[in-house]
């Protein structure tokens, strides 16, 4: 058997070595010429850290508690589609992987195993919830995550029109879907996007209706301007998933970590918001929490270790990004999520 | 029959791979360094795009009015030298594929087939006007262009002096044109610029003359002065086709994007304006019109598409465009053009 | 005999040549993306020089003082561990080429050859000390040192945890440490960082503990923070070694030479501050001097030269350094050390 | 015979190409990692250029006086030593082509052929001269020059220090210097920069004393301090060449155009300030002009044409500046130089 790769950066040169091209494509590539993708991870690398050596942080940790449930770090893996494309264990092996790491997966409307199957790994799983072109299906769907078990319901708003970027192999499918929905037909002059797509899109009362579907936790994901944040907030979503698709939807947006910053500043601190798009490293994530976000979504290098490893290699990512976590804590004299402040300023005190 | 591409960009790749080497690198290059052409892109990569989901803009469309006629979408042609060089369905091909995509052309007076060809397609066709050296010359081109059924004029001002960068093979000519001015001699001492070419060059009286002599709308193409835009405005033009020449002329000038920017801070809004140089996708089609532009003019795409694919190749790109700028819009939540705000601001209403 | 090289730059070029791969990327590696090691040397690049011709600076000398001592220039040799990794002259090597250029060579806890050894060679030596996981290593570690004729004690806090990136060879070790401490063992749960590891790590009270402990002068390396940095002056630390550890234990953390100049800000003009981590050139070093440094640490370009030709090498590297400080000095006009500016800026009087 | 090049930048290939090796590296070399080289050119590159078209600029030209004589254009060859290195009909070639394109020619103390024979060419000379270790050398270069023809001596003084970055092949050398100067003796612990080299550079005193032994007209080059700059004006310099030795002295000094920028901000508009370093382009050279400078200085270019062409090459150079800059003056509608503005801001009258 392979030796465990030595960090991140090492699962994503092993994924792209043992993927079919067209699979670690898929993966890698984002929308236009990639700008937005690129940006979230250099707003990263353009924040400093500031250590603060010969603290005491004995016995410190990573634990924090999110919507009433006690979290042992605040790695949660991102909603991926399609994991089969990735490794045969797919979604079941990103479970246990997660499972044994403590870690929350948020598994995806476009999951390729059947939710009771990932669920029984006894993971702690929410659900990402797409629209499914009108309020009927979106219920079946909603209730078919809350029987499986799902602790939350994530729902993803910023991708109302899908463009097939990989024709799917034979035999990976979202097995957890009904019917694809009846699409609207259209004559000459009529458009593809005004007439057929964006009328199975949701609309602003689809989610207040969402709203008074489930009693779980609701996180929106997908909002980037203040305004639909509040808004969201006003009807009574729970948190906000703080995302640009992670470039994969439309090239040009504001990077996630500036996004998280405005939201921060705008709504009420008792609002969870979660990151989700650019975090690399454990450093990332520590930046992150600094910045106001209460957890973090790991997208594509969980899929590095799945691709590279299967379970094993999910859990030693999320392994070597909670170390990082614990170190650059240690080195900037936080023993607890707590002791990170919220708006970080590294040269704070000076001047 | 080989399959479309599936992007602007991959239309350019094809390009590059069927077109000889020196005729790309005619299309492809730009003056100087070629800083302009690339400073054109970055600089529309430079601003961000907000999207807001949810919204609802069912029956959506990309209808404009301008000059009193109705256009399906805010795309035109951007006048091309001598296409008889890309594919030898030359302009009557991009006329073709313009007329099936709804899309306005504006026919270079280097075209490299006869007027009454182009326009025998149906195509909605502006022409684009080049100074003849004097004004009979220039008056004679003129009407010829209105005898083919033009509806508009570009007056293109910002390339006096033209240098060869090709020599055009065997049967590739500006058959509209006719035979080439007398060029005044220069002795010794003399300057080939001063004393040749500027002697033939239009100047400010000529603008004022040519405004009197047809009763088309006539547009003045490659202004980059916010003075001399209003002079043009003054004496009785149109419109403006913000351009700096996709950068073949003089490298280091303002880009086309700041340029409109500028010019919609100063002119009435009544005055249509029409961004050329730069536009690569139809987010960059959206970004201009929210930060002024009437509607944009397509060069290097259009021609990538004719090289690799003839007319179809022109009205895919076309349609591509189409696509991009309706998807944008739609996750903007912009159902009409007028619902595009004109002085963009992407984080409006925070703070 | 192979020839000298004739720059710094050369050094690097051949220490990459014959070293073994593994070890060269150990040397020239940081950690994470590097970003830290590559804006250090930036930093340096974008602080402009200012020539003034015509000075008359004859007779000028780089003699400056340091803790009662004279020195006669002010470069040191930083501490780099296991130096028999690059030559098998290794530290003994490195003190041999300081003594014949006049430089102070700062020893490293992880020499692989005995103190004694070291200082034989009639170095001007001072002690580089990592903390020994409790105070009664530490205090054996630090009398060895003194017993060795350490002339000052540079404290480094900036690595509590290390992490092994190279494999030692056979041969290769600390051989002035007393055996490997006991690490804490962890239960399920528990974290290597704050329950192991951070278990080993000096606080505050250790600092004050060790200021009590010897009357050598005692630097501090390592703190980025100015409070932390006023914290060890105002316990009786003699100095700062301003350093980011090369860019080899934290990537992301602000330059050494921005440190440096908010160090210089807030503390007193009589703490001497040494610039560790960046230093390429005499240019360099001017600019750190320039900029509030008393003197400045050389790392990696010495043991480019130590792996390249040995004790010649790093004593042709130390030439070279002086030779482009006092050229430096000389342009600019500065006969002298004092004569350099304490708050450099290149274009006063202007404006 | 070779076609001629189309552009400055093909003589730069071509020249690469026909060179050894060697002496390819030390024309196009310079100090440090290039960062000065490099931002020289791209200062000006971020200069934007604001085209005027329709202006009125029949009979144009370039004409222009200094210190009382009239050229026919801004362009000067710029002293570079040791033309031999790059072409057998050496300086005397540039000469050659320098008369036949009515430029002057700034002849270097290093010229690698006979004064005489130089300016025998009947080209319009000014004598570059460097500080010959003592006055009286001096004095014995300036009047060589003087009975040679000088019509004007540049005084280099941003070099005090040679570094021997090439061994000069057998047959090239400075045939118009006297024996090398006494180089003093320096003991142990003396330095070779501040015992040696500097007791033979150049004092402010020198400076003052060469003033008084010319009647011709006297330039410092090299001065980039405006306090120096004024300086050598007080003491009855009648102008400035303002010039950081294209970046082959010292690695990090401010740029030249920005250098020009500051000095033409402080010293009286009747000082001539010539711009050299970074020079490509005629439409550099007309950034430069409207920037403040009075005419502007050609180095490598014009080797560049002597490699690749001899006389022929550096004539087309010559040629293609001078195109370049009417080109450019006449796309910003100057018709002469007095009509560029001396403080060049393309976007005055907005706002």
């Amino acid at each position: 058997m392979q030796t465990a790769c030595e960090s991140v950066a090492a699962y994503a040169a092993r994924a792209q070595a043992v993927l079919p091209p067209e699979i670690w494509h898929y993966l890698d590539s984002a929308s236009g010429a990639g700008h937005t993708r690129r940006d979230n991870e250099a707003a990263f690398d353009a924040i400093p850290l500031m250590p603060r050596p010969l603290a005491d942080v004995r016995g410190g940790h990573t634990q924090l508690a999110l919507f009433g449930r006690p979290l042992a770090h605040p790695f949660l893996l991102a909603p991926i589609a399609y994991q089969r494309l990735f490794h045969e264990q797919a979604e079941v092996g990103s479970a246990m992987a997660a499972e044994a790491q403590q870690a929350t997966m948020v598994v995806s409307s476009l999951a390729s195993q059947p939710l009771a199957d990932i669920t029984a790994t006894g993971v702690d799983a929410w659900f990402q919830l797409y629209w499914q072109a009108g309020r009927d299906a979106t219920l079946a769907l909603l209730r078919k995550a809350e029987a499986a078990g799902a602790q939350a319901i994530v729902f993803t708003v910023d991708a109302p029109v899908k463009h097939a970027t990989l024709a799917l192999p034979a035999g990976v499918r979202a097995v957890n879907l009904g019917p694809d929905p009846a699409v609207p037909a259209i004559g000459p002059g009529q458009s593809a996007v005004f007439d057929q797509w964006m009328m199975l899109a949701p609309r602003r009362d689809d989610l207040a209706w969402l709203r008074d579907q489930t009693r779980l936790p609701l996180l929106v994901k997908g909002l980037l301007h203040v305004d639909d944040a509040a808004h969201a907030v006003a009807v009574g979503c729970d948190g906000l998933v703080v995302s640009n698709h992670g470039g994969r939807v439309l090239d040009g947006t504001p990077t996630s970590i500036a996004t998280l910053q405005r939201f921060r500043k705008v709504l009420p601190a008792s609002v969870p918001l979660l990151l989700d798009s650019g975090i690399r490293s454990g450093m990332d994530a520590f930046k992150a929490l600094a910045l106001g976000a209460n957890a973090v979504l790991v997208g594509r290098p969980a899929i590095w270790g799945l691709a590279a490893a299967g379970p094993l290699g999910v859990a030693h990512v999320l392994r070597l990004l909670r170390d990082e976590l614990e170190m650059t804590m240690a080195l900037a004299s936080c023993a607890r999520i707590a002791d990170i402040p919220s708006n970080y300023e590294p040269f704070a005190n000076e001047e």
